[in-house]
């Protein structure tokens, strides 16, 4: 099949690799820290994926969320498809803890503080989720 | 194990019944299509309940989806669990359409528009979950 991600997650996120038939991205807003798993489909509602590739996306989601809370000491994890505006089926997968941006509100249309990630906090994750949770380039 | 609704659920909530281990709620206000599903746990991550639980809520999810594109014509499907607010574990499983009060964004924080359901309609709604997708009293 050829996949290709849709333009507008590239633009908002950092690839950072692959895990099964899963792409890894992480929002470029570093405010909280907020992945994406997009998983090779065409299919654009998560409920209609075959068990196998739902399983697949909450296993990924699951090794985020442990990330998150070893790493970065997140208190919550917020899950969420929503796909009104991008509809390529992707799955937000998002870390808030009680003194962040915009808690407890979700983090769509209340997230007004803008951050980046440095390059080395960036590739220090990146090798952790490569190195200790079976992400691939 | 002894298991009752959070009074925070009930109270924006209408209690249709329950499956296997999940009851299902639906938000009273009525602009949009708004189950939210809640399976009997004390764990707040979704992302760390055992796999049965998890797939009895998505399976659950996956019938509420069909039921609001078969009767109320929903064109997406938004799924989310947050839990912020309430920790109790919940899961929103929401019908969007392009038409409707706050497309595209997301429901919390952007639906200012309130209305309720008619006991009629409320009762044919329930009855077509009890007839048709298995919902219990």
């Amino acid at each position: 099949m050829s996949f290709s991600l849709h333009p507008q997650l590239v633009a908002d996120c950092h690839v950072l690799g692959h895990y099964q038939h899963c792409h890894v991205l992480l929002q470029r807003n570093a405010v909280v820290p907020w992945f994406i798993i997009v998983p090779e489909t065409e299919e654009t509602e998560f409920l209609l994926l075959d068990i196998a590739l739902q399983m697949e996306v909450l296993f990924l989601a699951g090794q985020l969320r442990h990330f998150m809370s070893k790493q970065l000491a997140v208190e919550k994890t917020n899950m969420a498809t929503i796909g009104n505006i991008v509809a390529q089926l992707h799955m937000h997968v998002i870390g808030r803890s009680k003194n962040d941006a915009c808690w407890p509100l979700p983090v769509w249309g209340h997230l007004d503080e803008q951050k980046v990630y440095s390059d080395d906090s960036l590739s220090h994750f990146t090798q952790i989720l490569y190195d200790e949770y079976g992400l691939m380039r």
